[in-house]
């Protein structure tokens, strides 16, 4: 059901703004303000959320009673497949009179939601980026969004156990993919798999590799990096394992790795900025002399995106506040011999930070 | 790979239409063009199609040794986090020499990378939709690409079959649902579910009601509507059951309703229209007394997406052709009461069509 309390704090910004009205698209900030989804497909739906006054929705004639049981919006524009949105819309937008300032989400909203939109108001409109204002309202998580991210974390933990009770020479990397899957199903059956990728030899070495039917060798490097997501909220999570002794390079990097992770982890507080956190964890890498081959920002935001605000990257002045959920996640990647990556989920507290993730992080030759 | 005679035909689109690049970013339009995907996320990434000479992709740089790896494209222009994608965008697009006409597939591209193209250019980008010239290229399937849509169906019907044999009162939805995963799973191992939708009882009348924990009860109308996946290509099938004697309405339009698609799938064939098809079946359902209550079009294409042209559907005077691969699914929904849809696949062939799907559509009481 549509959280009105969210919806009055994004009008308060709008009217800060001067914003017209906020163009929401099935996305997270769909979920985080009316309470529900649906699928993004050719036919637009949105949340239209002006600067005053009541929220409405358009949608398809037959999405109609499914969005209004579910999100409890009263004022529904509709269309049918033979006429199309852009004439009803039309007709309901003369009752509004918008301004031509209109804010979108530029990361969720598709060209094709914007053109609707600029048909409508016959006009020329003046694009904003919604995000930084859904960001501002989003990144503070609330009590009952930290539980949920706390079980997504305690899931993930779980699955990591699995993975590593299978980790032997000649398990391929999907065995223990579904291996993790199964585990999550068993214990927590309301969950859902946000992601999991796992590789392992020579491919930890880039760093957004994907599962493969590859079976483990005497030797390996193997990373899994996975999420679980309860209530839409996700977890992000990975660890590296090693299968034998490794390379003296590499168990240097796993090293730093997991140092940088620490130091970032501690340093992790109400005040401090992302781009301060991302340069502590940057820092131990670079002393250590592997800087050039951390190829990749040291966090994001997690809550009902695996990847939003707050970027722990350099450049950004955003003070950390209570509430705020993100990933730490230095990486060290070889290529030709091997990567490793070390990521733990925290939340910023009043005085400093809670790690939600904890399954342990030494280096063991399984 | 990069299927380069799919691009050079793009490229022929883009001569005849005076538009400058295509801009493909991550979605099946990139499948179909690149022979592999990437996730959306907050970092743009894109292929350019120029409309002579060789094709480039941005992405961010720690992709780009996979991107070099599954597409083959030589020419990357990469970014870091830190720098972001403008700057070095707007370097490379310096030699393009890109004309202002730039095509953007409105149901697929964001406003982010809209926001990049714009930004990178400098000027006032003219924008086109880029998708009816892709839709050109993706609607006529070739023989492989047929291929795989029949093992789609096949397993959709196998996943029907396992739905049936479990159908009884007090079997929750989520459970038919679990049963058909499960099915697929063991007989098509590297198959994937597109999606599934499980309705029973009154929640039936909702055409695109989601799966619930709710039992089935006798006298229950169950639909689901569901399909599976094989090399990115997808099924998508519907029928619907009935836990015992139906009222009389709901009897009747189901009657209405297979003879609404047994008519249009046979009068399927190269040279009729879209819109043709879509009459064919709705003129059954309207003189059966249930025009009202038929609130969607026919169907909708089927291929590297769940909803791609064709479009069945009143107004499109699209010429069917051989190759062309979509869905037939008439439906009448009766508020309070219960719904009906059945919905098969088809493909053109020379000279009428292949159904693709075979589970059987008679009324059965379980």
């Amino acid at each position: 059901m549509l959280h009105r309390e969210r919806v009055q704090k994004l009008q308060v910004l709008a009217q800060r703004e001067n914003i017209a009205a906020f163009v929401i698209v099935p996305s997270a900030s769909l979920v985080y303000l009316a309470g529900f989804n649906m699928g993004l497909s050719e036919r637009p739906a949105f949340l239209l959320v002006p600067q005053r006054g009541d929220v409405s929705f358009l949608c398809p004639a037959f999405e109609a009673e499914r969005v209004r049981r579910e999100s409890g919006v009263e004022h529904l524009v509709t269309y049918t497949d033979e006429v199309g949105p852009i004439l009803p819309f039309t007709q309901a937008l003369s009752d509004w009179q918008l301004g031509k300032r209109v804010a979108f989400e530029y990361r969720a909203c598709r060209l094709l939601e914007y053109d609707v939109m600029a048909q409508a108001l016959k006009a020329q409109i003046e694009m904003v980026d919604a995000r930084p204002y859904l960001a501002e309202l989003r990144m503070a998580k609330d009590s009952t969004e930290q539980s949920y991210l706390q079980t997504a974390a305690d899931a993930a933990d779980l699955m990591v156990a699995a993975i590593e009770r299978k980790l032997a020479p000649g398990v391929t990397e999907r065995q223990l993919q579904d291996a993790a899957v199964q585990a999550l199903v068993e214990a927590y059956p309301q969950a859902g798999v946000a992601f999991i990728s796992i590789a392992s030899g020579e491919r930890t070495a880039l760093p957004h590799a994907g599962t493969t039917d590859r079976p483990l060798e005497a030797g390996d490097l193997v990373w899994v990096d996975l999420g679980a997501s309860i209530n839409g909220y996700v977890s992000d999570i990975t660890r590296t394992f090693a299968l034998g002794p490794l390379d003296p390079d590499l168990e240097r990097a796993y090293d730093l790795v997991l140092a940088a992770n620490q130091a970032a982890c501690q340093a992790a507080r109400p005040g401090v900025t992302a781009e301060h956190l991302d340069e502590v964890a940057r820092a131990v890498i670079r002393e250590g002399g592997f800087g050039e081959q951390f190829t990749h920002r040291t966090g994001h935001g997690i809550g009902l995106e695996v990847h939003e605000e707050p970027y722990i990257v350099a450049g950004n002045k955003l003070v950390l506040q209570p509430g705020y959920a993100f990933t730490i996640e230095p990486g060290i990647y070889l290529p030709g011999k091997g990567g490793i990556r070390i990521e733990d989920n925290v939340v910023i507290t009043e005085k400093g930070a809670k790690v939600l993730t904890s399954y342990q992080r030494d280096l063991r030759h399984s």
